[in-house]
């Protein structure tokens, strides 16, 4: 019975999907130029048959080295990851990669506009969260920290993000308070 | 006899890879985050055997609806995509698809910085060419205009890119001069 998970990863690919969605309209009213990157993948065989498209007999899904979407507004650089949580108290942090965190702090560094879009589907609520805020929680999970971030800091120190239609994670409106 | 094919495609991949180094040492010595996106590819099977990593048995390539390349250099979004060569008096335009100056219109109306590289093998020189200065010579073409951006043209509108190590395609030094 393969149920469950089934409809876990359905609804992992619920966030992602809107974020695209929205992407898309952004794009097409000229609001910003945010695509999501490729799952970056280890080709091993390729066949190539006659009067057709080649095909990848083998290949591996490889972990990203940086998020899921970057691009352009208003001439700033803009990152994100887009993450979805089950958990109703927290949001745990297992969800990361370090290779991510790293990147995200190289971004900041270099003063790019840098955070991660947390969904909890019992709440229906997607939030903004800063990624300068998201680093402490990181670091501190390695020396007798937590390992998750609690709903509430999530609520109080990240931003909701109004959904409409067609921008399903209108996600900009907040940037823009936050940022600019 | 396959021998001009392959050689042709290792060529091919030669200007990626240095600039994939040349990256990697920017990152390292913190002048800039910028990466070069996965292969877009659609996957269509993929097996989950047990006990080991899922192999995609069947995907297929996909064209890239952006550019190569995407990052961030002193808070300014970047954007270009890499492109050689084995022509000696231009450089066919050909090589870009209409999806990929589409998405470099809307990168340079958002102010961000964007540019091809290309590569001559006949002379080993590596130029920046501002994507302003490309998309007329795309547009162009499709009324009686010719295919291709001369050599002459890149060579004096264009900045050749210096090569030294481990910066194999030093393009920041050329971005400093004409973005800054
Ligand atoms: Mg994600
Ligand atoms: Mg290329």
């Amino acid at each position: 019975n393969k149920q469950p998970q089934d409809q876990f990863s359905n609804r992992g690919m619920t966030l992602e999907k809107d974020i695209d969605e929205t992407n898309r309209y952004y794009l097409n009213r000229g609001r910003c130029v945010v695509h999501k990157k490729p799952t970056p993948v280890q080709i091993v065989k390729v066949d190539y048959p006659k009067r057709s498209a080649a095909v990848i007999k083998e290949a591996y899904f490889k972990q990203a080295s940086t998020t899921d979407y970057n691009g352009l507004y208003k001439g700033k650089y803009l990152d994100f990851e887009a993450k979805e949580t089950r958990n109703k108290g927290s949001f745990p942090l297992s969800n990361f990669h370090a290779h991510q965190i790293e990147h995200m702090e190289h971004v900041v560094k270099h003063e790019g506009i840098c955070f991660v879009i947390i969904r909890f589907q019992a709440y229906n609520e997607s939030y903004m969260f800063p990624a300068v805020k998201l680093f402490p929680y990181w670091h501190r999970q390695f020396k007798d920290g937590r390992k998750s971030i609690p709903y509430d800091v999530i609520k109080s120190e990240g931003a909701i993000i109004p959904s409409g239609y067609p921008a399903l994670v209108d996600y900009l409106s907040v940037i823009d308070q936050l940022f600019f």
